[in-house]
């Protein structure tokens, strides 16, 4: 959607606000939800033309013409359009485009994405694909440059790589607003050069940078980090986490995401401490495709820190004004004021927070929770699809391994734990039976296969292990390309013909997460863009997702959130013990380790 | 001074941060003014390296290398070094070098600096000499590029004049901040391209448009102006002004200058009424070089708030933070935190706000009030100099008024009325006698004679009129370079050989503030750059200026401001008569009247 800058409408608006010429749209009658002063204001007018604010007032009729469009509010609250400064498409496993028709109703206008997964698999190409897509949507779509791709180097292979000189080149892109979380603060603490070159780039083209510290030490290396540049933090988790962000001149983000519960501890810094609520901003992070369509996005979020003590308005301005301050963009978006793109929500209650009409850009884009706006899917270019390489059709016995020469009945190997509720893993070791120079699986004591198929390059080549925790308790298999953050593949499983059978699907299919038992297909999510992403309805998604977890159920896993733990297996930054192309890792001491003690 | 950008010397600050590298400067054992969080904090240590600051924490002693100045704080309070928003140098009537030498013992250690009067007399060319000027300096001094030159096209002709092109091109420049105070409101209102042009090349930078909205009208008008786009105003004066600014997403400047009081009416937007504060800014606007001398500068202002009530880390953030963030400089200065220029006052109580040490760029530059930086004076070239060009020496004949043809003994005139503690003048109508065929003052009803001066082009040329109520009571003449806004010469005076004398004797100088009586030179101060500004200390020309007021008391005016009242008959946007070079100007109307009624 073609939006004018300001200062190529500013006579237009002008005339608008003087009366000289009517507005494109007058919304009557508002309680002005305003972020700049922090006051609920009564009645007032808003006049919109070509896409932005002209004039709020007491008394805008003289700006009604007989083609301008009146919304009447009858007394309801105009609060500006909701932000999500830091979040992940990919998380929802759609499109920008799908992603996008499914918050807009919930009242998000304006959303700073970080490409980061597809980044992992088809490097800047990829970033440029989201950034283009995004640019095509009736709502704000920035884009923050991934800065660390791959997570791990060294440690593993993903599908491309980034360093400072794909920075620059992103930063003269029009929709990309900075540099995304800087999540190897390990890097910056150790004044390492690509990291602080990534960082240079961004700040030499006057953006901001992205942080992501993900550690509980508050000490040295954390100074180290917030003079290194990074402006802002979303892995904080605990009160001490945002206060010390904030004293330090960051902005702490407090994060609700699908599975990410970070508000209620930290937004006492405002709520118990008094501490300026100007530096605190809200964000997602990461949401499923379930949440969008059952609970909500950003004004999830929004409502919840109100429901933590904070006062409306304060939360409001969280989402709003202080994220648009925060990325330079406070004269731009963010408020109900003039020159502002004309975002908004009229509400009747700013507690329960129902988002009844919602304006983007001047133009009603949704109407109790219904998008009303017409959003033509987006083609996703052939480059974006068959990103699954296997190279070869893989069998059973790809997935067996082969006991040392010499073993007995036994052998010593490392298992990958799973812990409930936690991102960690933990490191074990298991005794586990030799059959014919193989090693086999411990069904009694919860241990499985896993398997990292290498996807990127065709190399047909895996990674195997075993892993402890998933519950599984009869033939199946479970293949996901959403391998964090180089995704591969992650094949786990109890039958090595489930698992070939699963992998060769998504082979197939171009990618997506599949559950298959005794040779049947229990469930399947495609994702055919980059293996991350479905072209199909959000709707669509949550339901064959939440298929996916029955499945994984019916297979006998307990856990909260089987999937996302299976995704995160290959994640070589979190520790302890993880699986990569490369071979097993060790995310205590960053190094390869073997499979066998 | 060079001072490298964070993303130069951001290693170098994770060294110091981390322990690996020696501070340059630790600030030990201070109670932090946290400006981010708006707490202060108990004791904490600084460390600075590379002029900016690398880290702060409870206990940096591991920072601390043989060669670390250490600075001990002893529990004082550790404050951001202050900030003014929006002002004039050359109200000061010195050069930037010897305006910030005389501020940096009062804890300014960041200027937003508007060259307006520089440019009405050398145009863009002058704007550059204040602007490379400024950056010579150890404090940081932004320029804002004038937009408004000159002030009333039409009304008057300025040495120069500054159009959309000019300022596209000053936007180019390192110190360029962005536009000075959009002065031409009816201007912006009536959507005038050329006003919004220059709006449009700042906003196109990427900088910030400054406004100057000087009517008490906050109905469609002020609509008009805030949607042409100017960020900030400062020209409040009544509590509704602020807060309806505020609420239309400008921010509020709050001015304490020389002669102007308009923090006390408007900080009860936040002290009352508990508006967020953020969108509030503390400034001085103009500041005589005798205020500097003797009583302050920001620090004045900051203590002037907090004793209408206001917070003092309120106030603070008011003159630190919120000034940066305003320009989008909140990661390069406004604040004690990791990065940024490592500007920092040390005092020992919020109250009275003793300004005992000044560290600016990380190194000491005042303490107890005094200058310990070694600032060398500044030489302007000649092509700022000789820029009073009278194109031939005057005489008292010069001053003569004829009476029209046919006149009687008396004449009606236009006669400029001066109000006293008002910039507004009034438009009145006298008798005078006429004698010769001339027409002579009424001294008995206070009527004395005014000229305007050609000076930029040497034509020669004079505007005679008359003026009332600066009282003079005996044969004398003032004539001052200084004549806001296109600085020609304003001689004002009860005896025609003394104006010519007066005239003359600026001429000879090149400009400046002069006082004759009966032939003899009672007070002269010398502003040879520009006419407008000496080269000398701000001590010499606060003691020179003095030594004028003195002078124009012994003449008989008994008006408070009576030089500042002197220097703005030429203002020909502030109602209701002025004079200028194309004559007297009716500002109720916008035109050009005839000296005869």
């Amino acid at each position: 959607m073609t939006l004018k800058p300001w200062s190529e409408c500013a006579a237009r608006l002008v005339d608008v606000a003087t009366g000289r010429s009517p507005a494109d749209m007058v919304v009557r009658g508002a309680r002005w939800v305003n972020v700049h002063s922090g006051e609920i204001l009564g009645r007032r007018d808003a006049a919109i033309a070509a896409g932005r604010f002209a004039a709020i007032a007491e008394d805008l009729s003289y700006a009604i013409g007989p083609d301008t469009v009146v919304v009447e509010a009858d007394g309801r609250y105009m609060m500006p359009g909701l932000c999500d400064a830091h979040m992940h498409v990919e998380s929802g496993m759609v499109t920008v485009t799908e992603f996008a028709r499914a918050v807009i109703p919930h009242g998000t206008t304006s959303m700073f994405i970080d490409p980061h997964e597809i980044a992992n698999v088809l490097g800047l190409p990829g970033v440029r694909l989201m950034h283009d897509e995004a640019l095509t949507l009736p709502v704000n779509i920035f884009v923050q440059m991934p800065s660390c791709v791959p997570s791990a180097p060294g440690l593993e292979n993903a599908g491309a790589a980034i360093g400072p000189a794909e920075v620059a080149e992103a930063m003269t892109w029009p929709g990309i607003v900075g540099l995304g979380e800087m999540m190897n603060f390990p890097g910056v603490a150790a004044a390492d050069a690509r990291m602080l070159g990534e960082i240079a780039s961004t700040m030499q083209a006057g953006k901001t940078v992205g942080g992501h510290y993900a550690s509980p030490d508050l000490g040295r290396n954390f100074l180290g980090y917030v003079a290194g540049g990074p402006a802002d933090d979303h892995e904080g988790t605990r009160l001490v986490d945002a206060v010390t962000r904030v004293r330090l001149g960051m902005r702490a983000m407090l994060r609700l995401g699908s599975a990410w519960y970070d508000v209620a501890s930290q937004i006492k810094a405002v709520t118990e401490l008094g501490l300026d609520a100007r530096n605190f901003i809200l964000c997602t992070d990461d949401s499923h495709s379930g949440t969008l369509v059952h609970d909500g996005h950003m004004n999830r979020v929004v409502r919840h820190a109100i429901q933590q003590g904070c006062k409306p308005v304060t939360a409001i301005q969280m989402a709003t004004l202080n994220t648009a301050a925060h990325f330079g963009l406070e004269r731009e978006l963010g408020s109900i004021a003039p020159g502002r793109r004309a975002d908004l929500i009229l509400t009747s209650d700013l507690v329960t927070l129902p988002v009844e009409t919602v304006i983007a850009r001047g133009t009603v884009v949704a109407e109790q929770g219904r998008l009303v706006a017409e959003i033509p899917p987006y083609a996703y270019p052939e480059t974006a699809r068959g990103t699954v390489k296997l190279g070869r059709p893989l069998s059973a016995a790809d997935f067996e391994v082969a006991a040392p020469a010499g073993a007995g009945e036994e052998v010593e190997v490392r298992v990958i734990g799973v812990v409930e509720n936690q991102a960690p893993t933990r490191a074990l070791t298991r005794r586990l039976p030799v059959r014919d120079g193989k090693v086999e699986t411990d069904p009694k004591e919860d241990v499985c296969r896993i398997a990292l198929v290498e996807r990127h390059r065709g190399l047909g080549t895996l990674t195997n292990g075993f892993v402890h925790g998933f519950g599984y308790d009869r033939p199946c298999a479970i293949a996901s390309t959403v391998a964090h953050d180089s995704h591969h593949m992650i094949v786990v499983g109890t039958d090595r013909d489930d698992m070939a059978r699963a992998a060769n699907r998504l082979g197939e299919v171009g990618g997506g997460v599949v559950c298959i038992s005794g040779g049947e297909e229990l469930a399947l999510v495609e994702l055919p863009i980059a293996g991350l992403m479905s072209d199909e309805r959000a709707e669509i998604v949550a339901e064959k997702a939440a298929k996916l977890v029955a499945a994984m159920q019916l297979c006998g896993c307990r856990l909260n959130n089987a999937y996302m733990q299976h995704s995160l297996l290959a994640l070589v930054v979190i520790p302890e013990l993880r699986i990569s192309d490369i071979g097993l890792v060790d995310v205590t001491r960053f190094e390869k380790v073997e499979l066998f003690v």
